[in-house]
């Protein structure tokens, strides 16, 4: 699957992914009118707003993007209809040839991340079948339990011809609480930054481990040393747009190949339209806003990447 | 919420709690075959077979316990279907007066631990209305992304009087990889505990605070200690049984009032039917078996208590 990444984004030469983190917030009223009038003010009613708001942006943007991050916080909220809808959202994104990473930053004992793994990422037995449950392609997690909390993800990324991003080093202001901390010279992040550089060594793509790593947009100078650290990892890098990255802060993200790195931008280009320098196209054309935002992004990394 | 509990833990002088992380290998094949007949070996036959185990169980224990912890990536391995059992075994267990503790160890940064909070611990606000998502009592979280990651949680949980346990020594072998790194002077546990208990000074319950922690059974000397880091904070202790705690290890989880920890067992009692010691009970009765195991467990460990 990492190898399917780096083909896309060779071809969309686009080292993004978006972020389909959908807040009530941001759904254009004609949408939200449309699925209450179906489904009442409920939690169905939600989950249908999300759909329809995730469905406009996709069919806008696929053809420029190699991926989509699904953030599955923003639909577990809406409870069961949410998770439907985040399975629906992709079902539909895998249709269009999408690569989807899964952000549910999951983790746990090793029997435990096990059935995350087969759940998330792999199909689960029952009796003599096997099923599985959401399908991402990748999946994020969290190394706080160690080894035996991260290889049953492994295995089953091995088996399924899937990947990982592991959260290294975070995009939010307090991150550094824990993960900055010196341990022998050095924060908490460069050793479990080495540790995914160690687990992904021996699950190879082509040139790139599909054992990657999530580094923030918000920490340029980290992310250049993380770079070296792990130099076959694949960063994804959130934090860009909305939480404050630019282009010009993440050339190091990326290898001397141009590669090895694929941002995030999530309210920046869902919620494009609510911008100053998108609101021309007013709530109802929110798509043709996400696709314009989705170019300047695109520009503004090419660019950057262009003048390193 | 942590009044509740500790009133039930008094109650039933029982400071433990089952564990409900049903693997379909522990399901008596009485119950597979029925579920499967009504809905094929399908992932809606498990959540089936998954709900109707549990139940069993919950009907035999509920009268002895305080509380019950499902662990959501058994029932999310099984997709939507899955969820929705893990729903309803949340939905019966409070029916049946439990506290309902989701192991769930999510954590993100600030927006979106906001979203998990809403969707596990609160409501969340669709037009005029507002719906609970899953509503379970307690939430565990996991704490690598720092304050900013787990304050929205502590909100939620001010506001609908809900409670904590948030991971400090995870009970896996591999837990001391990051956890025990040593950071001037103390491992990063100790930092965690320290936050942890912090944390909690304000969101204080009679006694003890509704911000927990957990910490496993299987480092009692690091449980004794963090007893001492954390005077009020309630601690949840895994780990016990099948991953080789015993009564006489978890003495010093607790304070001098017998308060202060809550003990869970998992595999221990859902599949105890599966032990030499409950055998005879048969895979028919195997909700008796977990009933005898649970008697067990609470005088192994009141009876460690007394001896303290």
């Amino acid at each position: 699957m990492i190898n399917k990444l780096i083909e896309k984004i060779r071809k969309t030469n686009a080292p993004i992914v978006v972020g389909l983190d959908p807040m009530l917030g941001y759904i254009p009223e004609h949408i939200k009118e449309k699925a209450f009038r179906e489904y009442g003010e409920t939690l169905e009613g939600a989950a249908e707003a999300v759909w329809q708001y995730n469905k406009g942006i996709v069919d806008a943007v696929y053809d420029l993007i190699p991926a989509v991050k699904p953030q599955i916080a923003m639909y577990e909220q809406f409870g069961i209809p949410g998770l439907q809808a985040y399975k629906k959202t992709i079902d539909y994104c895998k249709e269009k040839d999408l690569v989807v990473i899964g952000d549910i930053k999951r983790g746990d004992i090793g029997s435990t991340s096990a059935a995350y793994a087969v759940g998330h990422l792999g199909k689960v037995q029952v009796g003599s079948r096997k099923w599985a449950g959401f399908d991402e392609d990748f999946a994020t997690v969290n190394p706080y339990l160690g080894s035996d909390g991260v290889k049953p993800f492994i295995e089953v990324c091995k088996e399924e011809n899937k990947g990982l991003f592991i959260l290294v080093k975070t995009s939010n202001p307090s991150s550094g609480e824990f993960q900055d901390r010196i341990i022998e010279g050095r924060p908490l992040y460069e050793w479990v930054g080495e540790k995914v550089a160690q687990w992904g060594e021996e699950h190879m793509g082509n040139g790139y481990s599909y054992i990657g790593a999530v580094v923030g947009a918000t920490y340029p100078e980290m992310g250049k040393i993380l770079r070296k650290i792990m130099p076959k990892t694949f960063i994804l890098v959130p934090g860009y747009g909305a939480q404050g990255g630019k282009g010009a802060d993440l050339v190091h993200f990326f290898n001397e190949d141009g590669l090895g790195a694929i941002v995030n931008s999530s309210r920046g280009i869902i919620a494009a339209y609510k911008q100053e320098a998108y609101a021309s196209y007013g709530e109802l054309n929110y798509a043709d806003a996400s696709r314009k935002a989705v170019e300047d992004m695109i520009a503004d990394i090419s660019g950057a990447l262009e003048n390193k």
